[in-house]
């Protein structure tokens, strides 16, 4: 029998005592100034229990989380037309990586490297209002969290327009070979906001249950695509630190630079984990290791 | 209730009947001579019953699909410090590619592509004469199979010794990197040999056994080097293409270039698949559609 | 003796009777309309002499051969400080590559790329309006051409502005790296029009006359500065077909995607061609044989 | 009137003064013992006079300023038919690079990286033995040189052998795409040995005479094929650092990893440099100073 609570707990005791946090992002100065000292984890299972430790109720940017919800859209909206677009395959690179796009004719390697996730929030755009389309998925995400208080901080939007270069160039390389199809600046406006979504770890954990399979999961979308999605979270879900992620923890995850973790348990629970300094692949330091004990301590894998 | 007889045997008809076959390999002659009208597979389940349809007595060359009972061997040798020679990470790019030897410090980045192969050959063969790395090798596969008949295909192996210069190159290049510890002729000629051992469908299956975890499996190895594994063959198991055999079949698995593939549904089966006409990734063009079928009648996956 | 007369004549009779003219630049599309059946060719001889065939005063748009122009005014203005931002090797990749630019910190290879174009255009711009920095750079082609003529074509400019999203990819990209100072659409604006200048064989080959170097020049710039652009453009002046030229014509020349090329003999005469047609590394594919026959006809090279 | 001899004495004092002399190659243990603190330099002009400096009679290992006389030996054999296999392009990465190799092919960029080399000694071998070949290369560079007793120094050689990973791994690259003829350790063999020839300044300088063009020549290739030599020199012949020594001495040259460099001013000059410590390109650094002061002090420059 697992003791949840005593696991949980302990993590987040172990946690706190870490020296080494990484590095907080800081490529836009409103992520640079959160707090490194934070850890927060949240728990829920296929049951309906929730567990939590440390800093689980203050909200965080789930930056790069929101793919996750934006490619559960656009699979809901297009179908596997979505493929034509972008690919399923782990980059090799690093998240934010032009090369690729260059030798494979402007269409990202995956839905969750920013380039791929351009081109998902261009195809949940198509043509609409910017402001339509951030409505849109911020209804699924309070939906999905059971949580209507969730919203955009827009200090956070405007500090990723103001230092957005790399995201434009993406963009704008995209759309030099046809690959998007809204203007670069909606495109990216667009995707800026829905980076700034903010959570704590208990939104987060319930945001994700729709993952989990099986009944447990809210019928948001079905079986298939939820399959799916969670094969391309393991594969592809910690940019080019998947492979050791799945190593490691050996569950389906996505890692957002603010220090935010989306961990799913097929058909057991929904885990959120929190703590903004980063390892050198991007992915939060703490979370990482978090995951790793909360993987060994439950025995949960997918792979025994 | 799976009725897995009703399932083979109708993917083997339905196998039987398809048209474009894909591209036999034609890199060494000895391969390209095999006929691409065959088709076999064989399911083995943890209950230790046996399911097999068309050709799955035929033997035929493994190929990539040895690196799986090398890394097993290595595993158990080196522990921990193999990772220091070799990555976990998928790598983008095909598996004989030299590109990211040179960008990254002549350190592959998995055990599955070829260069990372030939590490983790070199790391058993560690001074040995080839022959006894050879011998211990197969001693493991006989094991596993339960099968002391299974052997090296000595045409096969000098046809890869006489055709061999761009596995030579990659030993060549780590050589210089100081990733190799053994000549890279004794690493490539030993890779060569195991590369050419011959099974069936039966046989290989009967082999993966000791991957599918639990009771099921025969303590070859420890519970968390299974976990380990698998979580490799899920993101690098299909060379560039395991994004994609993450995303429709949905479990870990191991191709060669002769056209099979080892599946592994962890609690449940292992199931070996062969057919030698392969897709533009590499991989068993008929053998990836039949384990996309037999996912999706059966329902295995690690995803829901 | 050299008789240059017959020479160039020669030239263009045998180029209007070439079949195969390579093919029209049809990534924006007032350049896909022109008609690929031109040929024009002028001589200005440091003598003062000028010899010309075909369609030698037929307007034409020098695109890339504008990178000559404002490395000059860049050099004349920063001095040894521009290559703190730029440098001076070949690339080894196409004109529009932006693989370098990620691997090499956003520093692009050298000013004759894309990349590196924007970055000296960027450099002049440096603050000021894009209508003054144009205002500069039409007087300084103005004055080296001895023609008050020249003028942008609002057309083609606009064009590139509609159709720009590579460059736009590229300058956004730089701006991440800290290498540009303006903001990317006013850099890339300024660059857009300075492309649109659009000069005839006669006026270009004129305008080139202060590269020969010696009092041939009209004093517009250093010698050393003249020996600095020259070399440049005998290493990347053909993009990556700028050793084959340097092999075959042996002589420093820069083209544009219009399908014109500058030439320099220095201390002897500046020469320009014209013909709409590339070849597959983006160079005037009738110009560029028109300038091997030249250097072979008169022996002009800097190689014996 | 230039007072060589003043030049030369001066530049031979000032580098003897330098503090920071690079940093001396140590791929192989010979090279690494050299002592860095030697500087020599010898100029042989058209009318046959020559001027010396600092150790011009020391000889040392010519390493890859051999590929010039093999280029020369090979375009006499082979004529164009030799630019099948090997490009005429700067490549834009490390002279030891193997990424090229893979994006384009096995075909290498020219003839001066290794890569390239290795084709041009490979097309002289030509099922020959390698010692008739080493023969013949030395007969060429004996007559060039007007002295018949320069030789392979056998250690340096061996350890190239010892220590020749990298070119083994570019070799059997290139064999595994058909662009090499001979078995890859034949070639490798022949290359290890070319490189291992050792000549002084003096004789160096002389060697190199019949690149000057015009009379100045001893005829031992035509007029046409020193020009393409030359400007491959140009383009090429300082790997990756080739556009900065076009662009700050402005004349064809070649350097090796040993620390000579070979220096054509056409129609004028045969010059020859060597001083052990390396640049980051992998160029004398000593050498390429004194070449840059050599050439502002003579005026001697192809772009002026």
């Amino acid at each position: 029998m697992i003791d949840l609570n005593a696991i949980v707990s302990k993590i987040g005791a172990d946690m706190a005592a870490m020296e080494d946090r990484g590095r907080v992002a800081d490529y836009i100065p409103q992520l640079g100034r959160v707090d490194p000292q934070q850890f927060g984890m949240a728990v829920v299972t296929a049951a309906g229990d929730t567990y939590q430790t440390g800093h689980a109720s203050t909200p965080f940017s789930i930056q790069s989380v929101s793919k996750v919800f934006t490619l559960a859209i656009a699979l809901g909206r297009l179908g596997e037309a979505l493929w034509k677009r972008v690919g399923v395959e782990p980059s090799g690179h690093a998240f934010n990586s032009i090369l690729q796009l260059e030798t494979e004719a402007g269409i990202p390697r995956n839905p969750f490297i920013n380039a791929g996730a351009l081109v998902v929030t261009d195809s949940i755009l198509a043509g609409h209002a910017p402001r339509e389309t951030l409505g849109e998925i911020l209804r699924f995400v309070r939906m999905s969290a059971g949580d209507d208080s969730i919203h955009i901080n827009r200090n956070v939007a405007a500090s990723e327009e103001a230092h957005g270069h790399l995201n434009r160039a993406l963009a704008n390389f995209m759309m030099s070979h046809g690959t998007l199809q809204n203007a670069p600046d909606l495109t990216c406006g667009t995707y800026f906001h829905q980076c700034a979504i903010e959570m704590n770890c208990l939104q987060l954990a319930n945001a994700g249950r729709f993952l989990m399979g099986g009944n447990a999961g809210q019928n948001l979308i079905s079986a298939e695509k939820v399959r799916r999605i969670n094969a391309l979270m393991m594969t592809c879900g910690h940019y080019d630190g998947s492979g050791e992620f799945a190593f490691r923890v050996g569950l389906p995850g996505k890692s957002g630079v603010g220090g935010g973790i989306l961990l799913i348990v097929p058909g057991k629970a929904s885990v959120a984990v929190w703590s903004p300094g980063l390892n050198r692949r991007g992915n939060s330091r703490l979370g990482t290791m978090a995951m790793e004990r909360l993987a060994n301590a439950t025995g949960w894998t997918v792979f025994v």
